[in-house]
């Protein structure tokens, strides 16, 4: 009997456990379906140079990470309450038969949103992160958007609105970096990381929209 | 005689003054030359929108003007210091026959940038306006890249570096905000203000990279 009891608490644990760290609907980070970025390692230091992305950036996104890993609902909830009041941004989450924003399409993405924001966070530019960075683009652009989701919705993100964002992700965030009792000045420095992050990772999801010696 | 030192005396301040307001070279801001923006206004306001640009962004915006007005000579020698640092951003001054930074072509550049750092600071948001950033956005890409100074030079900006741009052009600004004795509390928000606006340039920048339905 008390075999029995400890084979189910097991099997309960175990599937608990493969819950906890499920991957998210379409969240294909470091497997073979993700394609090789035609932006090179060696580009994004040049990037990252002109943007004045240095190492210290890296160590206080680090920092951010054991900050904001309780708190990824509560940051989502702001921004997709953001994005939801905002007919312009919410638009390309619409079902383009009904009309309406598609509530299971934002369910999923929302999914791997919050994969984003750990791996933001992690601050790890190994080429894996980078094929990634080109997957998310292509999922912008005409190329794969509204393919993972096998969603009917508006062909592609128009992609001035990208970038536009880092303003609103970075501004609703900055409260969520203060709330566990960093000093001011920690606080302003994961901030200002965080800009530059998003700002970098926003400016190669544009790589599908333009030619390569264009982008 | 005193009639003949005042004729001398009224055109030296003639001349000193056209010299003082003489347009830069290639500046056509608000002229026929420069064409219609296929972005509009109302399109412009949903941009703002989704950057959280707002009222206030320009009251500080037009607070910094005064501020700026007088330190443009030193900002400018900020700027082009890192420009000139950064081998992957000078490129694109570059004299494709000598291989060396073309130094004509970067001091009549400078001559516009003045005035840009300026008209940010106006902040007036028309339709001249809008048609400029359009021509702007032409003159780093393929279509005017060049032309407007007669230079022979790398044929295209890449994209990529000119959002990225936003970063060291805003934080190098900050301490010049600071310099005339404005509350800290006012340096922050003109400096946000400033974030915003060079960011929302630099997207419009983008116009003629893209195709218009994915821009």
């Amino acid at each position: 009997m008390k075999k029995a009891i400890l084979a189910v608490v097991l099997v309960i644990t175990l599937q608990a456990a493969a819950q906890e760290t499920k991957a998210p609907h379409g969240y294909t980070y470091g497997t073979k379906e993700v394609a090789k970025s035609p932006f090179t390692l060696e580009e994004l230091k040049l990037l990252e140079q002109s943007l004045l992305f240095s190492e210290e950036d890296v160590k206080y996104l680090q920092m951010s990470h054991d900050i904001l890993e309780g708190q990824t609902d509560a940051i989502l909830d702001v921004w997709y309450g953001f994005v939801g009041s905002t007919p312009q941004l919410v638009y390309f989450f619409g079902n383009t038969k009904t009309g309406k924003p598609d509530g299971e399409y934002l369910a999923k993405v929302r999914g791997r949103f919050k994969m984003w924001i750990l791996q933001t966070a992690e601050a790890k530019y190994n080429q894996d992160w980078l094929n990634y960075q080109y997957e998310i683009g292509l999922r912008h652009y005409t190329t794969k958007k509204n393919k993972t989701d096998n969603v009917t919705s508006v062909p592609v993100i128009n992609y001035r609105y990208i970038p536009a964002l880092t303003i609103p992700v970075t501004t609703t965030l900055k409260p969520f970096l203060a709330k566990t009792g960093a000093s001011a000045a920690d606080v302003d420095k994961m901030y200002n990381a965080w800009v530059k992050s998003v700002l970098m990772q926003s400016i190669l999801w544009g790589q599908p929209y333009m030619k390569k010696g264009e982008f």
